[in-house]
């Protein structure tokens, strides 16, 4: 599988996991699903990056730019492309922004969401060893995904086709 | 001026750049005009990204997926937007990507050139003491930019009217 092709993947998967989410709630939840969040996110590396338009069917209110980023623990096997599994205490996240159109082209704007999924074999053992989480215009205290039930749902849904990769999509590009 | 505006102007920036660039030439030259390559950009600290249309008028050639980095030495000064003039030794690069439009998503693709701005106050005083050079495909041997004179028609010309933000566009955006 070419790194092109599972990149495309990517963003369908991330266009499905808003999808799904939505008709979950639009607003934050009380508690999550005991998933941390990413402190320090905009330090980790660029694994890749898209923009979905307003005008993409899969994404409605979820459209913007996502900033895909790994972990320390994660980066060595994404980039030598394995061994998988990632080792625990991997951690992807999506770091959603929105944007503007000018002049043809497409600016990053304000922060509009955070996802992760963290890498731990034993806790998340029923969603493929990892847990899942989004919080509302990147704000640490609204995550969207009430529990591990529905981050099944939500998340772990769309990802499982992705088995062979760990259940990710993302892809290094140099 | 708000971060939006700026970013806005970055992009702007960015297009007539290379807008420039196309005039002067599209082979890469046998010598550059001394800026070094920026090695391990990848691994900087990424400041924003936009990606560029190919129906702009200001971009042809160079449309694409830019992605702004600041190595650790202009880092503080970029967070806090000052104090300016950055430290001598900050870069700033631009790592432009291609793209593919699928399902109304913009996806990253292959590297497709790398751009700096590299500071000097002394040694490029003649061009707000930044140098600047830009690399065909990212390929470290294949500078675009001949020398210092073209870099004020191809890229300093842009850059001027900031010289209240030392010349530059990026901003911070968390």
């Amino acid at each position: 599988m070419s790194h092109k092709f599972t990149v495309v993947l990517g963003s369908a998967g991330v266009l499905a996991l808003f999808s799904a989410l939505s008709a979950v709630s639009l607003a934050a939840v009380a508690t999550g699903d005991g998933v941390p969040f990413p402190n320090g996110l905009r330090d980790w590396f660029l694994v890749n990056s898209l923009t979905a338009g307003a005008d993409s069917a899969l994404f409605g209110h979820v459209s913007g730019m996502h900033h895909i980023y790994v972990n320390a623990t994660g980066l060595q096997a994404l980039k030598a492309d394995g061994p998988l599994p990632f080792p625990d205490g991997t951690v992807f996240a999506d770091d959603v922004h929105e944007f503007s159109v000018k002049d043809g082209s497409y600016v990053e704007g304000a922060k509009k969401a955070v996802t992760v999924m963290v890498k731990d074999a034993k806790k998340y053992a029923t969603t493929g060893g990892w847990g899942f989480q989004v919080w509302a215009g990147g704000d640490p205290s609204k995550p969207l995904v009430p529990d591990a039930a529905h981050a099944i749902t939500a998340c772990f849904a769309c990802h499982t086709p992705q088995k062979a990769q760990d259940y990710t999509f993302s892809t290094y590009i140099p």
